[in-house]
């Protein structure tokens, strides 16, 4: 781990001020200097990327494939080097970190399948109407095809499965993109490491210099460069909505504006109607003080937003909450700026107009271990819907109970919402048909509609969408979860009227790679 | 024809100065007052529009095509008084308003058979695994559904197929969104006709208040407020670079950001191997001199650039090229404005450097009459190369032949070109493969790749993508024409955990509407 720029297969020499990262539990530096990339590297990135598109996008699927699967046997053989350190750099517990390795390499393979099926380029054949009347038609035919170079910025909060081998990085490869990661600066080690690892396996598997680069920066200025940099297609990150945004309102100023996937924020609202509270307050509670505090609740579908109608029922839920979140121990946080963002907002928050905490976890013991108490708090509907500073999103264990004076108001609430990337109603079956308006606004709010259930754990399948409404996403219509995620670096292309030598094997008559096709209206493997 | 802003079901009685439509054949004015649409207009459109919304969203599909169908009538209807007011309004002859006014009724009944169908919302459902360790995953189905108010801008050079009731307008109805017009200015009349025919298709079939509005406006602030209103989704236009980019920069400087689907600029390119030209030079000279002059060049598709190698064969492609438009009589140009356009911008091209006229058309009689006669001109690669301002679009019967010294110089060419919507390689089937480099290379810069054809004549189908790499469109990833132009104004929601009652049809186990599904990574009807 020598910190330095990997850009194509070689290891660029350190020429700037290093950095390092801190291990959020001790305060503390961990070993390893990482240096920001310069000028020099960026192109150098973006021209090997630019060469390697051609190649890469026209390799075999299965070599493809093969080069995914390396990727997740090369990041499983660094073993307890790569836990131990992601752990160190975020806080997160060994046993998370093992989990989420898990799901990265499961998330690699899963787009190595889709891949190797190849159904996924959704080949659409027309065919020649040469009898037509008054003009013939030509045969057309239609299918994916990889847009160009894609830069990933990694992701504070999912060190591995969302940085730089993660869900993006994963999709974009096995759509036929080259991938410059910009690493996050709070684990560059786990970043180097996994690096490597993409490395190893890209030399393995014979894919062109260049297929995949990282870039360090513990500032903004690598960012930005690759953003505006004409031959970069597209770009993907979770974070905040401000860093979201930034990059967003970069790559729209270019001369050429190109596609920004952001995950910001999301408040993620539950909906608590009557019925269910009658039957099930106390287990509600007790599954939502786990939802709300999971990984220091630090996901992106913390449910950060609690609706609910003035009852004795809601009054119970919210006592039970009161006492299951008292039982929840204090939690470190990713970086000493996230938790200080945390302390600043949450206090913020509780000095605005109505609000009453009802519920903290245990206290941390001291201040400057980025050790965040759970807290959830409670406000009237009518002091919710006059203050959007209430909407908001605070990352971390936090979360608002709003209450609502009657059923009617609860649908009031739910108009004022932004986009978000879930909704979730719980209620009984037989309570749902009575809010089926209040039902139907909420599904126009988000990306994910979910029943009884908790927004936290985000399946990776072909029917999850992980993107709502903004500013949720900046772009609703695609997914960064799920096999979807791959069609966000795709554009369609038509060929009209060449012979079967020229076209791709997709499109190829007698379908030689057995994929599903759309020929002539249906659907057929033929 | 009262000349009266349409909001819903209601025209809004006059209070602005009107505006004429003038007669690009004769110059003078059509009869008929049209009203710009006032503030009040445009907010009470927005409201209507906002309200429809998820009630027409969730009208049953057949009833939805049965108002697609409803608007092809009506359209019909109007028969003689729309084909003549229309061709008045454009100068085109009365044989291209009819067959446009077959294609935009085509239009409206293929999309009303894909909503009947019902297949193009993409349903995919992943079963629930109940005894998956370390966790049961639950039931997640996802479908497209609608974005909201979509707003449309009608286009100058189709009054009929990418106007009012156009392919824009047939496909955000098909998905299920209200659709606000925004009237193109030059045909005011065949609008105000083709609204009247929408709103009585929507009272037949009891659409609610809102689905469609009609706004006028002969300057930019109606178009403005529109882009800007919160409430609207998504916006789609065809015209000009400068138009197109003035529309893309207010929808990303919204609040919320909503995708804007401008077609503007191509010059598609077209690529003359040599083999082809020593058998048939005289033959595609023809073909294309049809091509560059068909509707006085006022197509997207229009082939503006003619790529080739210096040989003797290319000289007498060059000879048959301007013997062929020599033959072409002048044409009238849609208005004084687009006319006035084409005069200024290829005189501008013909003063650069290198530029040499090698044939023009028959000449206009008088220069009042906004008749364009057709102009060929050629220039070195080199020239070519050096000179951006000769890669922008003559909007008109206008096309550049470039001339390369070698095959390598004409990888070269299409290395500097920008995004196009097609490209199209002319080549004997036997030459293809040396070319493959140069193919691919054009591939990367087109929406549709033709052989042997003429990039003008676009296909309503599946397998169509009508949309290429900016600036030919600001999103290459969607397609204005054919039936997948529905999934510009859709996003896709996932429903997890809900049971039978709750999912729509389109999800529901049994599959009640008979749709392509794909469950379980397989498609089915089942």
């Amino acid at each position: 781990m020598t910190g330095q720029n990997l850009t194509g297969y070689t290891y660029q020499p350190a020429t700037t001020k290093p950095f390092t990262a801190i291990n959020p539990v001790t305060g503390k530096q961990l070993e390893g200097d990482f240096y920001p990339a310069n000028h020099a590297h960026v192109n150098h990135a973006v021209q090997l990327a630019t060469q390697a598109f051609p190649v890469y996008k026209n390799i075999a699927k299965d070599k493809k494939a093969a080069f995914l699967r390396a990727i997740a046997t090369e990041i499983e053989a660094l073993g307890d080097v790569l836990i131990e350190r992601a752990s160190a750099e975020s806080g997160l517990p060994l046993g998370r970190i093992k989990g989420e390795l898990g799901r990265t390499c499961g998330q690699l393979r899963l787009f190595a399948d889709v891949v190797a099926e190849g159904s996924w380029v959704e080949a659409v054949i027309d065919s020649p109407l040469p009898n037509r009347e008054p003009m013939p038609r030509p045969g057309l035919c239609k299918m994916l095809v990889a847009l160009g170079p894609v830069v990933v910025f990694g992701a504070s909060n999912f060190p591995l499965a969302f940085s730089v081998a993660g869900g993006d990085t994963a999709s974009a490869l096995a759509a036929g993109c080259p991938v410059i990661v910009k690493a996050h600066p709070a684990h560059p080690g786990t970043g180097a490491l996994v690096a490597e690892a993409i490395r190893k396996a890209a030399e393995q598997t014979q894919m062109p210099d260049g297929v995949f680069s990282l870039l360090f920066d513990d500032g903004f200025s690598v960012g930005e460069a690759l953003v505006k940099h004409e031959n970069i297609k597209a770009v993907t990150f979770t974070g905040s909505f401000k860093g979201g945004m930034a990059i967003y309102q970069l790559a729209q100023q270019r001369r050429e504006p190109i596609p920004v996937f952001a995950e910001m924020g999301s408040i993620n609202p539950v909906v608590l109607l009557p019925g269910i509270l009658q039957n099930k307050a106390e287990d509600i509670a007790a599954q939502y003080a786990g939802s709300i505090t999971l990984g220091a609740g630090q996901f992106c579908t913390n449910p950060g937003l609690l609706l609910g109608v003035a009852s004795p029922e809601l009054a119970r839920f919210e006592m039970a909450l009161a006492k299951a979140i008292s039982a929840v121990p204090p939690s470190t946080m990713l970086t000493p700026g996230i938790y200080q963002n945390f302390k600043h907002l949450s206090a913020e928050l509780l000095q605005q107009k109505g609000i009453e905490v009802i519920g903290t976890g245990a206290e941390p013991e001291s201040d400057g271990d980025n050790q965040a108490g759970a807290l959830v708090a409670k406000v009237k509907a009518v002091d919710f819907i006059a203050n959007p500073a209430l909407s908001q999103e605070v990352f971390g264990p936090y979360s608002l109970l709003v209450v609502a004076d009657t059923v009617e108001q609860l649908k009031q609430l739910i108009d004022v919402l932004d986009g978000q990337l879930t909704v979730t109603i719980m209620g009984e079956t037989d309570e749902l048909s009575d809010h089926k308006e209040l039902i139907e606004k909420a599904g126009n709010k988000a990306g994910r509609i979910i029943l009884n259930g908790v927004p936290t754990g985000v399946e990776v399948c072909a029917a999850m969408q992980h993107g709502g409404p903004f500013p949720a996403t900046t772009d609703s219509r695609f997914t960064s979860v799920g096999t979807s995620a791959i069609r966000r670096f795709v554009r369609p292309v038509s060929w009209q009227g060449w012979g079967q030598d020229f076209l791709p094997d997709e499109l190829k008559d007698g379908n030689p790679l057995n994929i599903w096709r759309m020929v002539d209206q249906q659907w057929t493997k033929d």
